[in-house]
């Protein structure tokens, strides 16, 4: 068995080529350093996976889609996934969608969530694929295309606007970072990470999830609006106002309460043994 | 020399007991559960630390102060500086004031940042205090009171305030904190675990960390100025405005992308190996 990987020199397609490998596929990739083209992958592989920037998945996909015949399958490793996979589907292979909700830089795919929208395809195709990612250590969660960008409108959309915004409003204070630094509290080091973290990487990758999700505008709305409902009761000083919107999303998170306690006591204790 | 703490019954005050026992210290505390009354322990001790919550503090000094003497050093551990400072300056003891960047769930003092006020008292008597913190592996940040409190506001309040308006987000958008464990990327686990440690803790903490800081309030226009901004962005589709805005935070940060990059590297290879 082939799989392929269109974009498999970047960096997330890299981080799978030893995957299926281990899984015992033969595993090609393409991209514009290659000799082996997109098409001549696409023709030859079982499984043909693209992993491109999602503004030019489409594109891609679109140009591989006519070549690829029943009984290939056909998956994107994209953000997004209603658009990819109605383009994957003018193709005749089967089609998976996939979202490995991680970046290339963690070690293994231990603990991690690959979501999986399998949108043609029979059991035993789709129970394959999913059993290499479940080899490493993965978690697949199934989900439609639909399912999958609404929650990835809060899961990234939301944590990437307030990460971001958190950002914009420490420099338009005109407050150093390295002074910050000298009054640090370990979430606030956590928090700073997170920016480091996603500022550090690809502009366009982040301006894609939050801009071509058409879900994502709903989500700003409902954060614009906490954001000025909160303001108005930290300004009025009105603590009774505090505690019922405080204890109000406590209940809402249940017993993440609790979980989310241990879980960053042991992140603290990681960052300060270092 | 005697040490005593007021509040030393409470999670914050018996942390620091062991620290001052370990630096050769006769600690004595006092509390509502205590036959040692805060006034006992005013007159008798050398160093008193008021470790009240906020609301409180200034209340519990002006009921102490007039019963301290020079020499004494009167200090407090609350997240703001300026009133509580104002406060003690009224006896007749030296006064430091204290803000412990931590909770009392830390496993040591190890790496973990003390600030310090000292508002009037000579530099052997400042340094053999810091010295305590010191030798259990603390920093200490020596700042004036204003400094402080101004820090505080983004450093805490900021921090807490984004925090907030993310679990308000999710609450609105009716989204099922459990649903969205399965579509997690280890970016939003640790932010979900960061709200978890907030709203498990005391709201009267939090309600005083932003209502009672005079600098919060241009903090949180910061924050909303920001949020509509990089909304009108998001919603314009403006893959030029996000670059600039991103590009623009990004030099802000400078050398701490990289190293935000490594620490949460870190910290998810931590929380994934649970």
């Amino acid at each position: 068995m082939k799989a392929g990987i269109i974009g498999g020199t970047g960096k997330m397609g890299q981080l799978f080529v030893p995957v299926f490998t281990r899984a015992g596929y033969e595993v090609m990739v393409s991209g514009r350093s290659t000799t082996l083209t997109d098409e001549d992958l696409a023709r030859q592989c079982d499984i043909v996976i693209v992993s491109v920037p999602i503004r030019t998945t489409v594109r891609v996909i679109n140009r591989i889609a006519p070549l690829m015949r029943p009984g290939q399958i056909l998956c994107d490793f994209t953000s997004l996934k209603v658009k990819p996979i109605e383009a994957m589907l003018k193709s005749a292979a089967d089609v998976i969608g996939l979202h490995p909700m991680f970046g290339p830089t963690v070690s293994s795919l231990r603990n991690q969530t690959i979501i999986v929208c399998p949108a043609r395809v029979d059991d035993a195709a789709l129970q394959k694929l999913v059993a290499v990612f479940r080899a490493e250590g993965a978690r697949c969660t199934i989900a439609t295309p639909e399912e999958h960008d609404r929650m990835m409108a809060v899961v990234q959309g939301l944590t990437h606007f307030v990460t971001l915004c958190m950002a914009e409003s420490i420099r338009r204070l005109g407050v150093d970072i390295g002074t910050t630094q000298e009054f640090t509290s370990p979430v606030y080091q956590i928090e700073l990470s997170l920016i480091g973290r996603l500022l550090s990487q690809d502009p366009g990758l982040y301006a894609d999830i939050l801009e071509e999700n058409p879900y994502v505008p709903e989500v700003l709305a409902a954060c614009q609006e906490s954001a000025a409902d909160l303001s108005a009761i930290v300004n009025n000083h009105d603590a009774a106002g505090f505690r019922a919107f405080f204890e109000e999303n406590s209940r809402h998170l249940g017993s993440y309460c609790q979980k989310g306690q241990r879980t960053t006591d042991d992140l603290i204790n990681c960052m300060v043994k270092k």
